[in-house]
């Protein structure tokens, strides 16, 4: 059971009881339900490609924790290795789906949790690494896929959790009992947090003294009582049951507002619970973790948007034009540099305190830059090199409508020899690819936002010894 | 009349009788059909507008032709202030509607038609100038609107259009008698064809002897038999009857694909036919007068998306952040100097044979370039300011659910002071603005694509003078 | 004598009697010296050029203050046309020099000075004003060369001036008598004080009350006693001897620190004394005409870049590589992008209180933009067209010396037809065009450094407006 | 003697008669000539440093082929940990001389021909690799610095050797005797050719057929006769006697022009000759183990940048602005992408039939495209923070002068507290950073040119599996 099929996690979903909405609407079956499944059969392939050869070496990994071999999203960086064959992982992934399948923050979470809740204990004597030890123990003999909850919706921006005017803008204890805990708040953009089995929540900013109450960490199943699920809207939800129109006829994303409230979470599985000295690290390390996914997944996507292009240049007629191949050039270079940057930072990884391995924060910050800025340059050149029919294509009904269905069919004609139905899909591929905001709004604010990204890498660099190099040379005295 | 009314308009429209699909229906009224009737409201402001008493100086001017007041949208550029003029009606009708009003097509092509029919005419003594300029004061004096028909269909884009294997890629004359021409082939992205009166339609590429059929320039109006519009889908469509999740309230675009499925045109509508050496020039001359329009049109929307930023960051509690402001201005700057060359293309206009003013090619092609790599910038800028909310906001019906309303709505709050549904209507607007697949592609294929402007500035600019300044600094000796 | 001759400017220089350092010497005669004369040789072009017929038209205009014509470089922006002609004049210098002839700083100084003199009269009853025209009719009569003193050295850049630890880090009044006031403090980088006949002296910054002392203007004769000139290095200046390794043979640029070691000036030459509110609305005013200046020599100059790197491709044999097609492209996309925001710039002017034009900020700005950023690009480009001969190649010498001269002829050669001394020259030319400190530094400093361009342009962008757009747009209530 | 010393290598050159030019004069001694001492000073340190705890551990490893430690330059890539380590060699060198050491084109060079002189043999039954192995050890046990000379002067860029109007326009066999080869021709732009104690030449691209006779590498010593090196001049050459205005006080770059006027090569030195086939793949690996050495050089000097950046922030009295964090993140940003992508191109290297690995050619010429676009960026950023100052600024002697020394000294006071000499020097060292042509040229040029890598990065890519990705995301049937 440690490794599980596509269908036991399918039926894992059927057997929970998730309080969801849709539009104004609670749901029966997210397993079914036209605008959720996509996301689910996208989840689905981190289980479905264990029985693929190539996919069951990225995939599938031996824990020391159970001593099974266990899906590597539940599982812990052991080494520079770990980190490397994760990008590659995620890049395989990817390469597959074209969005996104979900379990990487929920790993990331694991291991933040995993370093951090070490250093805790260290300080004050708590037992949080061994609790979350054990729950990690559960969840990889049930190979469970886990939600990460960071991103509180934090209100008025300029404030800090305990000065807002409403307490509930970050997720906070409101009770403590002898048997748990009780929270409120709410968290937005929850990558999952509808396909998973259980949640593990993490404060989402550093905390002061007087934010102790903001400072938590737990896990809890994702049918909770008194969770939430609030579906968000897409920019192109609404293809989903339209064949050639839907753009990636299998796989989709979308990301919920998780209401909390009063939830209970019973001691075993609290992590954190006024420790605000460790929020910013916890917070910190996930992200460092989690742009440092990014670099896999967002190149593995970028592959599709590369083979987009070049395949729609083909079915244009011009897959040889001097300029396309300077564009596809620009494409491959930014992928590729999102791509280095992250396998760079698994070998230049570190060792923390618990024994898991921490990349390289500037790195992976890199990478994530490049995602935030450069890639949105590569989804412009997709659609530069595809053309304007990336817009305003007809729709499939036109294609079969008895009266203009052969019209359409003639005019949307390209080179010769490339059926109209393969060309009318791959341009609706791209429009998806490029135009479906849960994608591309991730690219830049996943993960945390690009200043957010830029902060981190200028108080992560060192900048004494590079002044030191520039004064040795300027023949500058200087003291190291 | 000459000056007419938004009622005029409307009452118009409901006069035609085009033939027309949207996704696989034939449509019965397109001023009430919600995907179209967006549009229309944007083109009516072009009527609306003229009683505002600014816009009424910019929209509003002498015709010497009919010696009345006309439309500026149906007037020839006698001046390089007429050309400047136009730059800033565009940009204060882009304010005000935030998308498309799709008559800019059918002025441009008007003018670049009355220049080249009088040179077609000096060459080899036809007389299609005169027959244009009646045409024209036709136009005029029933301020009728014009959609311009360019973009072929173009099949096999590595082949000439009579070289593809089928012959209609390209709108080709098929039949000529005494009282006319008939044509087939299909246009596509066709701004405006659904909300038109009339169509002027013209050649999309230079021409070669042997593409002489295909070298055909011609007005009809937009309902004339054999004619079929298809509507062509877009990304944010299905937000079009609901409330707040639409995004832009009133306004809205969509690009046609129009089918000529053997139409007749009467000779005295008839301005090219068989004048192949005319062709490049005459479509060459449009796009300088598009890329001039872009620089209008696409700086007032611009307003907008910095509008839309500065209020959001306001909205979210942080309007003086020092990263949003540096930002900021990068936006201004990119909108500034797409409006600013456009503006410079209009002072450094020169005066064609015919007394028509025509823009500096390489001022106009230098603002389509930055609209169409850097304004991608400008839009990630936007997405990046507002943050991730721009992706998966609860819709609407969320917010009205008695269940979940309440929590929906204290979770979503901002800034002290803004109602949740003023965030939540700048979020749609915002998302609209940056994912709108018409808007977002016109942008970077309006007008022609990329390459087309890139070597059209490279041909437009004279390198021998820059050789000379650089060989005489050197000390070369060279001849002039 | 209101338009001098190149012939009457060089007497005028040798009849002056400057203070000036170079490289720890005393100077004698800096119309001989090798580090002075290149540039005096490209301000004599200003004079000389009045001669060419087409220079003529751009540097000669009437003068409504003395009634003659004047040199253009003396003159008041009497309307946005004197502002279009003299973007057009520094382009049409520019491109003959390839680099500065130092008149502009005095031109905008001028009209700034004018302006604001006139609002400090309004204000506070003085009669700046009228002196100051007095003093620019006898610039005027005399065809003088003016240098304009603005920036200040700034000692510690956090501090304000009257909070330095050393008083003398701006120019201030240390001392007024009944005939005049007596300055100290130094101006760096000060194009042109050495090959001027008078420097016109202006603040630097905006002042607050405490700052009063540094709140002055003035005008003296450049070899005022008490003013010296120190000669600051560039990085090609050792070439000034060297036939074809000078790059540029005729033309070349620096500029001096000047200290103000206790200079008098009488109260006849001083337009502001104290009056620190109009300290800020002169030097921006100053920067906005002098970022507007830009636009026009930095596309003469970029007409050089383009034309030296169309000829390098041609000598070396690749004229058509279509990467090469490119990269004229992008080089000429940014250098009209200059030039259109300083035309667009003019056009937008506003005419002030006291009748003098001033130009669009926002505009002029914006051109600066691209030259402090994109254009560093533009030479880049520059650089990689011509590939890595603009380092390293051997120098004139090599070709002279017997043994090795035919050999080093042998093997640089390039295209077939072309000597190799052209080559040999053209790449010079384009080592000085991309590597002369005081050109590449001037780009992105000159006329006040980005950050500067940057908050002015935010300064002057009212985003309310643009803020209402959104709202309406959106369906938002708002006030206006 | 495996490891030399500095001195035992300066020693070497001073028994060396190499025959050089220097602007026009027959040199006598390059270890003390001030134009070329500076660079021997920076090829010494690859010694020196051996001698250094932590640079032991980089330069000093383990040969299979003597059985002995070596110096790393002269030692084959046995796996991919060498390729990482090399990367922080060299990173580690640059960071401590601010420029080239000039030993990475002869290590890149070496690697290159063992990998192909193995598959030659392979093919033709020769025994290059043999003679090739045997040559490396007598470099090993002698530590002996090697150059490679690769880049022809190619006369007519767009013409193939053999095509040329002088057939020496790429370095070409002219005899063959029983005792080895004759060849002829020029090397242009020759990092190390006058430090260096032998040469290994290549090809400089791929050849053809009736190219046989250029088809040809080997090895020779620095002062074999006939080969004469032609100094070439950079943009501050003249500044090398100069103390502070000297900018990097003890080390600099020069690259000869190296002419190969009928040098003779015994067989057991010719490890190529006719095997046209094989010249494309030597050159290519060649210039992918180059660009990867990039990444590792131009990364330690890019530390220097953004050190010297940081440091003039300081001395400037600014060193908190924001818009000068965010610039020295956007130089981070780009230097280390620069080195994650090298660092990424060890990890997914690959081993070739002869043992060696070779790096990923994909992520190799992916940092060198950043090289050389966006590290100019990075250099301009430079010049945007430390101010105009870079230009103009005094020099030491006018500091020296007893009369206006005092008042230089005065008025060029920074930040409180900061030597005005040590501020000198680090706006010297940042002139010399930014304006010095060989270095700023290298990061454009070296190791081929931006088109190079770019047609490189697209043969190297494999566009089929990606089109694949698209198609089955796109529901499109395709065969793998």
């Amino acid at each position: 059971m440690a490794v599980r099929t596509a269908e036991q996690y399918y039926e894992s979903l059927r057997n929970m009881n998730q309080t969801a909405y849709i539009l104004g609407e609670k749901v029966e079956d997210i397993t079914t339900h036209p605008l959720t499944r996509g996301q689910i059969a996208g989840v689905a392939q981190t289980f479905a490609l264990t029985k693929d050869p190539e996919g069951r070496k990225l995939l599938v990994a031996h824990s020391d924790l159970t001593g099974e071999d266990v899906n590597r999203f539940t599982r812990l960086y052991e080494s520079s290795d770990d980190l490397l064959t994760k990008v590659k992982m995620l890049k395989f992934l990817s390469q597959r789906t074209g969005t996104c399948y979900m379990r990487c923050t929920g790993m990331d979470a694991i291991n933040a949790t995993a370093v951090v809740t070490y250093d805790i204990d260290a300080k004050h004597g708590t037992s949080y690494n061994k609790k979350f030890l054990e729950y990690l123990k559960y969840v990889q003999k049930n190979d469970l896929v886990v939600w990460s909850g960071v991103t509180d919706v934090k209100g008025d921006r300029s404030l800090r959790p305990s000065a807002q005017s409403d307490p509930d803008m970050y997720v906070h204890v409101v009770d403590k009992t002898g048997e748990g805990i009780v929270v409120r708040g709410a968290k937005i953009h929850q990558s999952g947090s509808l396909c998973a089995n259980e949640g593990l929540i993490l404060p989402s900013r550093e905390m002061r003294e007087n934010d102790s109450d903001y400072a938590v960490a737990f896990a809890i199943p994702a049918d909770t009582k008194g969770m939430i699920h609030v579906y968000g809207r897409g920019s192109l939800e609404a293809r989903v049951l339209e064949g050639i129109d839907l753009g990636n006829v299998d796989f989709g994303k979308f990301c919920p507002m998780v209401i909390f409230d009063n939830v209970f979470v019973p001691w075993e599985r609290v992590f954190m619970c006024g420790e605000y000295e460790f929020a910013g690290p916890v917070v910190r390390l996930f992200g460092s973790y989690h742009r440092h996914s990014h670099g896999g997944c967002k190149c593995g996507v970028g592959d599709v948007l590369i083979g987009a292009a070049a395949a729609i240049a083909e079915y244009n007629g011009v897959p040889k034009a001097s300029h396309i191949n300077a564009k596809l050039v620009d494409m491959i270079k930014i992928v590729q540099a999102m791509y280095g940057c992250s396998l760079a930072a698994s070998i230049e990884a570190t060792q923390s305190n618990s024994g898991v391995y921490q990349v390289d924060s500037v790195l992976a910050n890199t990478s994530k830059l490049f995602e935030g800025q450069e890639y949105h340059e590569v989804i412009r050149l997709l659609v530069d090199i595809a053309g304007g029919l990336v817009a305003d294509i007809p729709s499939e009904k036109d294609l079969q409508n008895p009266d203009i269905g052969p019209l359409v069919e003639k005019y949307l004609k390209g080179a010769e020899g490339v059926p109209v139905e393969d060309r009318m899909r791959m341009f609706r591929l791209i429009e998806k690819l490029a135009f479906e905001t849960r994608d591309i709004v991730s690219n830049i604010h996943g993960g945390g936002s690009p200043e957010a990204h830029r902060m981190t890498l200028l108080r992560d660099t060192d900048l004494e010894p590079k002044k030191n190099f520039a004064r040795r040379l300027a023949g500058i005295k200087y003291e190291e």
